[in-house]
């Protein structure tokens, strides 16, 4: 039996609907209509519903019986919940990693940092998404708890999203977020576990706050 | 624009799989033959690939890319990562929905909590599982977290298999699930907040250490 594994073309679809919606180029409550993406993308409608059901899985888009499909709405209370949710299972990873990293899996989350840092440092905040989700992720192999990594690796396209607008508005917080992973990793590693609850707490309400005050520009900017 | 909201091929064939493989009659690490499925269900290999897929996301299936897919091996270490994660967001479920609960919530949930304790006195153990679920899904919807709803659901399919496996080996069993999930809700629903943590740890503690037993137990009589 041979698994294909490349991306389906609802997998393309989805993806590429996914960087429509977490670039902003797509907004709040906007109605993806499946008849335009036919058209555009030169697509079956089977995939492209296909598409719509993957982005419903990764909290992206919103189906309801007789509205259809569209972009779900990113306000105050669900960014609330996702960091809420994102804060409990990073501290979880770092408790969990602090006493199960091998030699190994240290070198691999230091080269992964000094990326992060890079990717700060030329204030790239698209690559620097991709370079913290990645670390983010490698931190959670490390750790060896697969269900764990699933819920994280679940949450990424929604905080993808928040992070996005948040760092649109404010470039210079890229150096912020890479200060305090640098400083997550370092605590984890180093087994001074008692810091990371306090680390999490602030670096999660910090970003909250931050997308949140984004979101509330963005609402003024379109009620003006 | 009108969504089809009716299970797919490839959903019906992946919940008759995980139904075998809750139930058993899969075991770990069995190969599952693509070919077959199509000769015994009278479907398409595509269906039936997508159906693995589905499973794989539901952690009961592991694809390996020459290996083809088998039954993911419920051992004593995945056993612990699953009941650390499932603690972890309950406590977090049961704090939540303290301070969240609304009139409405609270009879609904007293409600299925009836419902759970009756099918536990019938002794079956397969409508004890379901109500349970109901129960946590409803505490969720009611919590408000969508993020946490969404990372309890999918944890249902694994904890379903290894609460199976403990339940077949011991029927009392649900009697004293029931009183936990029953003081549970009480606590969340009367404000004892403090007595939230202790009651979860406790609860995840003796089912996964049940659970580890009747895998222990199985795989003792797999190798007489």
């Amino acid at each position: 039996m041979a698994f294909v594994v490349a991306e389906s073309l609802a997998e393309q679809i989805a993806n590429h609907l996914a960087d429509r919606i977490i670039q902003g180029d797509l907004v709040n409550n906007e109605r993806i209509q499946e008849a335009r993406i036919v058209s555009e993308l030169q697509v079956s409608r089977g995939s492209v519903r296909e598409a719509l059901l993957i982005l419903e899985r990764r909290h992206l888009v919103t189906i309801q019986p007789r509205r259809g499909a569209y972009v779900t709405e990113l306000n105050a209370d669900r960014v609330r919940s996702l960091y809420r949710l994102y804060g409990n299972l990073l501290e979880m990873l770092a408790e969990k990693l602090a006493w199960s990293w091998k030699e190994e899996d240290k070198k691999k989350l230091e080269l992964l940092v000094n990326k992060l840092r890079n990717t700060a440092a030329v204030h790239d905040h698209h690559l620097f998404i991709e370079a913290n989700f990645e670390l983010i992720s490698s931190a959670a192999v490390a750790a060896g708890n697969e269900y764990l990594k699933t819920a994280l690796d679940n949450l990424q396209p929604p905080l993808h999203r928040a992070l996005a607008l948040a760092l649109r508005k404010n470039l210079g917080e890229m150096d912020e977020t890479s200060l305090f992973v640098t400083r997550l990793i370092e605590c984890t590693l180093s087994e001074q576990n008692d810091e990371i609850p306090a680390l999490v707490n602030e670096y999660c309400k910090r970003h909250c706050s931050l997308v949140v005050q984004a979101i509330e520009a963005n609402t003024l900017k379109e009620s003006v």
